[in-house]
């Protein structure tokens, strides 16, 4: 199979996913919505939403134009050093990047809050057309993440054959990603918990009652936060991975004459071609839960994946090696799903005793939480320090009769990055059906469809919750995975430079830990993470507190609101207002001082101070996401876990302990957590596409 | 100056300390104390802190014998294959650190639960010998802790002549301070918390009242927590910052015939005189605040250090750079203590905010605390890695002779600790004043010693606190760098095996990133810190249930107590036996499981699995350490700072929200977070002492 194949084979298939996805997007529409009740609301939701994405993408597209600019006169090299064109080709691509990773939260934005009102109503005629029409909906989202990704990245490929200006589509992705998940994991989280922190906490009434003037806000961030802030990030994961398996199978093939960047497109085309038949199938079959349906789908994928590709190898006579390295990378994939599932399952240790320990008050339920957060690193961390291992000594042998075996072992690690995001279509496909069910549960219950709807939405939620944690420990597994494969780029990158500009400079070879400037990065970046998320959750604080008091004014001021009145509404606008310019004004420190801290770094200690740096970067930021996503939803089920019954239910102290651990849980699994996997991303990127800026002005 | 007259005046400086102890022992002795009641309390205090020292030397005491076998069975190399010799001078080394270690405790135990009658009681005087009874007492422990390091250093070296005997020492008192730590830390914050569940948050009584049946144990637990266990793990620090320095200048005096241990014994010794002049000469003067008092006698013995150890460099002409390497030190330590001051000081912004957060409830107390703490690791760590980046750069230069620039630039960092850890007599002293004054505020309040008396042993206990949060700050930095100068040791101890056996090995001449054995054991060495974190935590959580209800069955069973009936007193011994138990079960897991990973990742993956799973432990384990101590030191203030009548005062619901995030902070100060250093420490000698049988046995 030649490049020019195996690229045509890539678009086939991302164009294949968006026709799926406008099937998908019909099929939903045409599913029934007449209650005018629900309508109403959920056309509230959809313009909050729309409003925010309005917001957010124009200060983004005045933040990616400067950028652009900047890339444009100082990337890959300085535009009076180097050649203008080159510096216009990687502006544009990245640019490029920013509009498709938009695009794709835009679609699954307008999808997602149609599906919601038809979720809600088909839940009339029971849990199986409820459950696929959620199910389709987010589906949607799914096949244009997935499908804007390999379109975009084959695109790229196809006209420039420069792996490089991968990297700058790949970081246009990457930092509106960044935006997209801090900023809606912002907004989404400053009105879940000022919504509980009145309604539930203070005032004891129901977590969707329609006198909150903040449960509209918090249904449109379950929207901007979990289906656009997902979606972002998980394009940029899928991206990076391609980026960097593209520029090191690249540079081998450069050296070798081998074809490495056709596998990277075909195991890509081929994960995607699996998960458009796994999404095709999904649907809860007689007998069957909700949670069984979304998870024998995604192993319906997994298998598909590793016997189309193992079919493809044996064709076209691909190294077996490779294939190995990628299936190893899902396995890892598998590992670190099943190690969140123990943690946040509420049927498992974990839960059930913090859920104990609540009875003791809300101290305990903080302390024995974040104990177990701290726990849950373990597994998973080891899974990917062996699947990078593995992936390596697999891979590396390739390389001996050409003398590439570092090549071939970072390419190696790649490729399992790029194995474990082979089924990213079917995860964000489960992922978006949270928000979509989430959302029809509180239609239903502020349109009044009843016990029984309620009663159905209720479970598809439930199901909802245990993927999403499940998937969120899979994204973070990915972006680790990525990362290191964005270091190998990284050196790949910075040699090409010293090469092509005949630099007085020795090649890198590695990192090593014992060289001043390497230490000094390591332990730099490895703080990064925490202020970022730190910066994040305190973004939120300042923000919550904010619409808290325009809540208690509402109740206070709004006569007949508390009551209930017939005919009285919350003036919900004003919080999503709140939400909206809280969460943009609180996000730009944050992402801003990722970057500059980076190229500050770079600047002043080099390349090897930077290699240190995103090695920090990884470690701690793994680190933190993986304690920091399994610890809140750790208590969200212990909640849940409660609230059916346990340990006194509702009402009980244990509960209102269990709640407030929830609480703190909210931005550490919604807003922080997920958001580090794209700071990592991006501050690889940055690292990538400034190598020749450090290699040339750095200080050390 | 030779190396011998260098370790004669390192003895003769440790025997003046140990006098000086005496006196100030004697000093501490002959105040008055006539009080019945207040003197049976403390007899209760004292026996109490007996009775666990007792039981976990037991037990400490079978386990160092056992590790002391394997010792002499395994190390340096298997007894079968070198010299039984060796084997047995290093069990011996072990067994006498860890016996030096163990006095030292039990020498700051015995005065501490003396001078904290005397404190409470000279209170009546006034505040100015009230002041002084409490940091006389703890400067004995300073005294005996640093002298016995001194002097344990200097014999083993005297009498062996071979640094590698050192570690074994350095080892002993490590593993004796890992479990000291973590097991006292389990006991004060299981006390401490269940006093707090039940007393504090349930009753509404007040921190010290003779009802609690816990009150008793929470003295206790600040003894055996904060004094013993605080001073086995500085004396564990500042052992190891020696053997460090020792490996590696050893090392290059071999190579090149310099003269550098002589500059270790030198600055170590100058530093324990400077703090005995600084402890001799601190007292309150006019107008003066015992936290003036404390801050002002840590200036002069730093200024004592740099002018004195100026001094000896142009008397004997050492080499400057080493000097200002190990001044950098101590500089590093100052920024570490200012940045942590920041976090955690009452009139600065983020205890601030906490407290302003907290009127919305515990979960924004939580949220920001995290927030904070988190931020706070950004200052520390880039402290920390200019100095280890600046010394690398000073002492470089004079290996360029004798090729051993890199042997000097370890030796650089090296000495930065080692300089940080000069004033460390004083930081203990300062450190041990604080569970003493918080011991005379008890004793004060359960002895009916007035109102005056309580503000005054107040005062002094808040000033403890604060100067405690800022010890803490630079006890995390010396670990630190000392980690960082292991990790020199480490490869040192590694190249001499290899080049001693004549294996057919390459030396070692760094760790990088890039091989895949020093990645995996970086990935594996970030999750030990958490893991072992979540253990202690998960310890303090289980043994805190089962005090919570013994004061509850107390309570319940025990007529009359509840409502303070005259003659009736509560079951103390009771929960300071569940302390005891609980917490001697729940360190040995969390102790062993460090043992063991190490010894798992070097027989899997060799030394540079290794090289990279120590770089990891330090890494995360800084962050940790920091993250959790300063939001602990956070809320504790926080709380104090709306008791003190902000944001509505004792009783309101910023209050109570505020008493939750000290709750969790405690465990995090007092338990996890300082009992991560000795966790780093333990491994990195581990490592070192294995590394013979790591490079022949391992897998890979």
């Amino acid at each position: 199979m030649n490049t020019m194949i195996a690229i045509g084979f890539s678009v086939f298939v991302a164009l294949l996913a968006f026709v799926f996805a406008g099937w998908l997007y019909l099929w939903v529409n045409k599913q029934e919505s007449s209650n005018v009740k629900i309508s109403k609301i959920a056309e509230m939701i959809r313009s909050g939403a729309n409003t925010f994405l309005r917001k957010e993408y124009t200060i983004l597209a005045k933040f990616a134009l400067v950028i652009s600019i900047l890339i444009f006169i100082f990337l890959p090299s300085p535009i009076w050093k180097g050649s203008i064109g080159d510096n216009f080709i990687i502006a544009f691509a990245y640019l490029f990047g920013t509009v498709f990773s938009a695009l794709a939260g835009k679609i699954g934005i307008y999808v997602a809050t149609i599906a919601n009102k038809k979720t809600a109503e088909a839940a009339l005629k029971g849990i199986k057309p409820s459950f696929l029409s959620g199910f389709r909906g987010g589906a949607v989202m799914g096949m244009a993440v997935v499908g804007s990704s390999l379109l975009g990245v084959s695109l790229v490929f196809l006209i420039t054959n420069n792996p490089t200006m991968i990297l700058g589509f790949s970081f246009g992705a990457s930092s509106l990603a960044l935006f997209a998940k801090a900023g809606g994991g912002i907004f989404t989280k400053t009105a879940d918990i000022s919504a509980d922190l009145v309604g539930k906490i203070e005032l004891g009434i129901a977590e969707d009652d329609p006198r909150n003037p903040a449960v509209i806000a918090d249904n449109v961030g379950d929207n901007v936060g979990d289906v656009a802030g997902m979606g972002a990030d998980l394009f940029d994961s899928h991206v990076a991975s391609l980026a960097a398996a593209l520029v090191i199978g690249f540079s081998i093939d450069q050296l070798t004459g081998s074809h490495n960047t056709v596998l990277v497109f075909a195991y890509a085309a081929i994960g995607l071609l699996s998960s458009i038949i796994g999404v095709g199938f999904a649907k809860m079959g007689k007998n069957s839960s909700p949670t069984r349906a979304l998870n024998s789908s995604t192993y319906i994928t997994t298998l598909l994946f590793t016997v189309l590709t193992a079919i493809a190898t044996w064709l076209f006579t691909f190294e077996w090696r490779i294939y190995f390295a990628a299936v190893t990378g899902l396995l890892v994939g598998v590992i670190v799903g099943i190690a969140t599932d123990y943690f946040t399952d509420d049927s498992k240790t974990p839960v059930r005793k913090v859920s104990k320990a609540s009875e003791s008050g809300p101290a305990l339920t903080i302390i024995s939480g974040v104990s177990y957060g701290f726990l849950s690193v373990l597994p998973a961390m080891v899974g990917i320090a062996i699947s990078a291992f593995a992936a390596y000594q697999i891979t590396a042998p390739l390389g001996i009769a050409t003398g590439t075996q570092i090549e071939y072992a970072l390419f190696g690690i790649s490729m399992a990055a790029v194995g474990m995001l082979s089924i990213v279509g079917m995860i964000i496909s489960n992922d978006a059906y949270g928000p979509i069910v989430d959302n029809a549960r509180g239609l239903a219950e502020m349109g009044d469809l009843g016990e029984e709807v309620i009663r159905i939405t209720d479970t598809l939620d439930s199901a909802g919750n245990t993927v999403k944690a499940v998937t969120k420990g899979f994204a973070i597994g990915a972006a680790g995975l990525t990362v290191i494969s964005l270091l190998g780029a990284f050196i790949t990158e910075v040699n090409s430079a010293i090469l092509e500009r005949n630099l007085a400079i020795p090649l890198i070879v590695g990192f090593d830990i014992m060289n001043p400037a390497v230490f000094f990065g390591l332990l730099v970046g490895a703080s990064v993470p925490a202020v970022f998320s730190a910066m994040l959750m305190l973004g939120v604080t300042k923000n919550a507190e904010r619409m808290v008091s325009e809540i208690h004014r509402q109740f206070r001021e709004i006569p007949g609101l508390k009551e209930g009145k017939e005919g009285v509404f919350p003036e919900s606008d004003k919080c999503i207002d709140i939400a909206t310019t809280g969460a943009l004004k609180e996000l730009i420190p944050a992402g801003l001082f990722t970057i500059i801290i980076t190229i500050v770094v770079g600047l002043v200690g080099g390349v090897y101070a930077i290699g240190g740096y995103l090695t920090g970067n990884i470690v701690s930021g793994l680190l933190l996401a993986l304690f920091m996503s399994n610890s809140g939803g750790l208590w969200d089920n212990s909640k849940k876990y409660i609230e059916s019954g346990n340990h006194g239910g509702k009402g009980s102290e244990a509960h209102r302990a269990a709640v407030i651990g929830d609480t703190v849980g909210d931005p550490f699994k919604d807003t922080a957590g997920p958001s580090i996997n794209t700071q990592i991303t991006v501050v690889s990127l940055i690292a990538s596409l400034l190598s020749i800026i450090f290699l040339t002005f750095s200080i050390f």
